[in-house]
């Protein structure tokens, strides 16, 4: 599409995330929308039907991103030290009050609304298979235990991203950047395979 | 209370609770929950004036229920497998699918509703402090590394629980049961004095 359509597509997606997020998906209103755009429901409606089609602009947007920024950890020499960084780039990012609340609404959504449900499944499925892949590469190289399941320390270390932002948004005081040790640890300090009995119970 | 009471009021959060994680907190209604209670109304509002003070006493019997739990991991000789047994037997207990949807609804209106954030925050921070105590403890036993910090490990572990519900939610079919051999890694596998520096960065 063109470049200023591309352009007002994604300032109303902006404009949909900061309603959602402070009102929640069910009471923010497209007029809210609207507003916070500095739109008409005219031209907004041109772009968008409803809600749904905003959330699901919203999580393929995120999508995107995510799997530009971990495509950039796979080109890396040094993949542990790049995972690691990413993760606390992540984390940096929930010091916003906003982002942390706008997570948790849209994981309330997608239980309850199976169209937003398959949209954030095919996001979390879709980051959680690239991560995948980066671990793989990092198993080859031996960066990694090569005897560790690569989906499920991919999918392990995607809870502990979104189980910090549980606790975030209950207290923003919460330094969870400085939680990215713990992140380390777990990529970094897992049993090798001449002491896997330790954990092998 | 005399039993026969405390009966009754459990019952009743009983029905809240299938009716939350069913509808959800906003959609389910006091009739809702009076039909699936099997009380009338009046019966109802004899014990609880409202939705937020069924949230209330929800989440303060899940508090109650955990802290004893984790009392009991505190009681044992082995704490490192005590806590991982602890972590499987959580894990486990997020296999029915409404208690998924019931965790990740009480998280999205903590962030929205004052009231049902500080009794929220109240659990997390209860079970966040005294599983930091069990984990000082152990750190005494040098069971746990005693460089790290008790209150971060502690906060890590419930993260992981927490972001692993969220994961299921999404894909009932995924089996967290296995992310247990991840949580014993986390604790078991963290730097050691000695080669504190891999993680140190």
């Amino acid at each position: 599409m063109p470049a200023d359509i591309g352009s007002r597509h994604d300032h109303i997606i902006d404009a949909a995330r900061t309603c959602f997020a402070r009102r929640g998906f069910h009471q923010a209103t497209m007029q809210d929308i609207c507003a916070a755009a500095g739109l008409s429901p005219g031209s907004l409606y041109r772009y968008f039907r409803g809600k749904d089609d905003l959330i699901a602009a919203l999580v393929e947007r995120d999508r995107a991103e995510s799997l530009a920024l971990i495509d950039t950890v796979r080109e890396t020499d040094d993949i542990l030290t790049a995972l690691g960084d990413l993760a606390d780039a992540s984390l940096a990012s929930f010091d916003d009050p906003q982002e942390c609340a706008l997570s948790i609404e849209i994981a309330a959504e997608a239980v309850r609304n199976p169209r937003v449900g398959a949209l954030v499944r095919r996001y979390t499925d879709g980051v959680a298979d690239a991560l995948t892949a980066v671990i793989s590469a990092a198993q080859r190289r031996e960066q990694i235990d090569p005897a560790l399941d690569p989906r499920a320390l991919a999918r392990t270390l995607l809870a502990l991203i979104d189980g910090l932002i549980v606790q975030k948004s209950l207290d923003p005081d919460l330094d969870i950047r400085a939680y990215g040790v713990f992140y380390r640890a777990l990529l970094a300090k897992l049993p090798r395979r001449d002491d896997a009995s330790a954990t092998d119970r």
